[in-house]
């Protein structure tokens, strides 16, 4: 297999967007990632997408995106895996120029999500649950990670306010991101008095309905200064995995299994442990997810993220920075797109061009990114060369 | 690149399977493809499936039918290209081999049209076209197709009795099908006087709504006689390729230009031409689409591929037999499964286990997957070894 670099990265500001359709928006995340790189041609292409059939009516993104991309006949492929959709599609992309089948080629992620009319955004979100046995029943996304805080609550002790602090801590980052679709700060009363959704979880746990697409060029690394002037970013690990898609059928709510094997295999491919990564961006869609997945990574034992985070270890300067991005919470959700998003901060800070919100010597990030209630998980380990 | 070689394929009898899940039907076609394979476990597994969202409310499917086949947990990537997204699937799995990231992968397709209410298949199906600028303005894909027909017919002269022999020589081949949802032979008259959908496109020039799974094992061509007692049949070439999504937007309704893309990238990756495929899978959602296909392919001139149909040349027995299984037209069309159930039928014919529908001294086959009015489009030669 050929080493992987991304040379390219393109976004634009995440939010309610009314005025742009999916395609606008895509497009001007490729163009931005094509513009960075300053290729000439792409040979493939791969866009994650969750659920653009029920957000916006459209399924056959990879002609539709090709051809308003301009870039037929490359081929175009649309993967989904729910809310990891866009690390996915990364991976794939990753597989296809590591196996020689391409050099250049465009991975991204779009979701468009506010236009849709009352009640459907919850629905098409609630498809990546079990159908006949979860959302059939009555379960939302937020009523089963309410279960999952109440049982990390209930056996770890964890307290109101250390759950809050998550939010309180990706807020404080998202503000200095210029892309972030909420970069508003918030304070630990804020979180607490917000909106009950579903108790524990109130408005401010949960990460928001979001419009928007990133967007990324990869190429064999030994072609990455030829191509582009961007310093290349290796693409040293990667790994997906999947988990029971119902969460009555796990042995344990907290563990996210499926976040514990795809960081395994990131680990082992890159060659390194979770002591030797500087920052990661993971799947905060609420902030109970964000202790499970810290801690299902390696780099807190298992009870302990929340005391952590409410230490200041997990902030801007603390000794594993998590989500410098402002994470789903605070720069947004646009689920499909949320792995690239994720992609586009890491490589940022590894350019060493995130501005306030800088990791100090950041030489290897880390992603995770997580379909429904982790059901299936996708991390990426990338490094300066 | 490694070779790449399938050794197992499954199937069920497609149809109006009321009785039967999506992950019921998946599962059913995954296990039969283990099973004929006789392998004890599996890497990564891909699934194709246009619009589960829409059809019945579950995406996510990575994850859920991982979950349900027992293999969590192993990556699970569903891809998407409207009605090539089973051919999209093969391709990805290949790729995935190919490279080296895994060794035995499950590549599969699946899709439940039937338990949908009223309306609900047809609005479904039209997400594939291009829902701005055709679908909104009333295009649905019989309408584009019929323009299709229309063009051809106009062009070339073809005669409404040569279109309909394309669905007779489709059912009197499915007919020979035990898996075929309508295995019932056609006369020419009965095509003729059917229904009239979208003139001239008539009920029977149409494929059917249907519900359906096919599934088939792939593992390096090297590992292929270790790993199972069914005689490897190799990939040899794999293309893919994108045009307009919309009918309107391309330079030719007739030419089928991601056809004419994938099928050069596949004969040159296989090192042959079109004169050295033995038969040939193609999508043949409507009668036209079939003529127009097989003249994309080089099997025939352009304009004269009506004449060659009336003349029994892609008939079993033909200079190139066409849908040997029957085609979308008789043996159905479960838009994500299609692709591997055109896989299934050219592996049977390969292994010369295709019964009263066998092409005498099969060597070399051909499928070609279709999405939308052919804006996505994946083309595979398979080869004895």
């Amino acid at each position: 297999m050929r080493d992987v670099a991304v040379i390219g990265i393109g976004i634009q500001k995440w939010g309610e967007l009314w005025d742009r359709s999916l395609r606008d928006l895509w497009v001007e995340a490729a163009l931005n990632a094509i513009g960075d790189a300053g290729v000439d041609r792409i040979d493939s292409m791969y866009v994650g997408c969750m659920a653009p059939g029920l957000f916006v009516g459209q399924e056959h993104l990879g002609s539709l995106l090709a051809d308003y991309l301009g870039v037929c006949p490359i081929p175009a492929t649309r993967v989904e895996s729910a809310c990891c959709s866009g690390g996915l599609a990364l991976r794939s992309g990753f597989i296809e120029v590591a196996s020689g089948m391409s050099d250049i080629v465009l991975v991204s992620g779009v979701e468009k999500m506010t236009d849709v009319d009352g009640g459907g955004a919850t629905y098409a979100l609630a498809t990546a649950a079990d159908g006949d046995y979860e959302v059939y029943q009555g379960a939302t996304f937020p009523g089963l990670y309410a279960m999952v805080a109440r049982d990390y609550m209930h056996r770890y002790g964890l307290t109101r306010e250390e759950l809050a602090q998550v939010a309180v801590k990706n807020h404080a980052n998202g503000s200095l991101n210029p892309h972030a679709q909420y970069p508003m700060k918030l304070t630990l009363e804020g979180v607490i008095n917000s909106t009950l959704i579903a108790d524990p979880l109130r408005l401010m746990d949960c990460s928001p309905i979001t419009d928007g697409a990133a967007a990324a060029i990869i190429c064999p690394l030994e072609m990455a200064k030829d191509l582009s002037k961007q310093p290349p970013v290796k693409v040293a690990g990667v790994g997906a995995a999947t988990d029971r898609i119902a969460l009555h059928d796990r042995d344990d709510f907290c563990e996210f299994a499926a976040t514990v094997h795809s960081s395994q295999a990131a680990y082992k491919m890159a060659g390194v442990g979770p002591a030797d990564i500087n920052f990661c961006e993971v799947h905060d869609c609420f902030t109970i997810a964000e202790l499970c997945v810290i801690e299902a990574l390696g780099f807190f034992e298992r009870g302990t993220a929340g005391k952590a985070t409410a230490a200041g270890e997990t902030a801007l300067g603390g000794k594993m920075p998590i989500n410098t991005s402002g994470g789903l919470k605070s720069k947004g959700h646009p689920v499909g797109a949320t792995g690239i998003g994720q992609l586009h901060e890491a490589v940022t800070q590894l350019r060493g061009a995130a501005g306030k919100r800088q990791v100090k010597d950041a030489r290897r990030g880390m992603m995770q990114n997580m379909g429904g209630s982790g059901g299936s998980t996708v991390c990426h380990i990338l490094e300066v060369v």
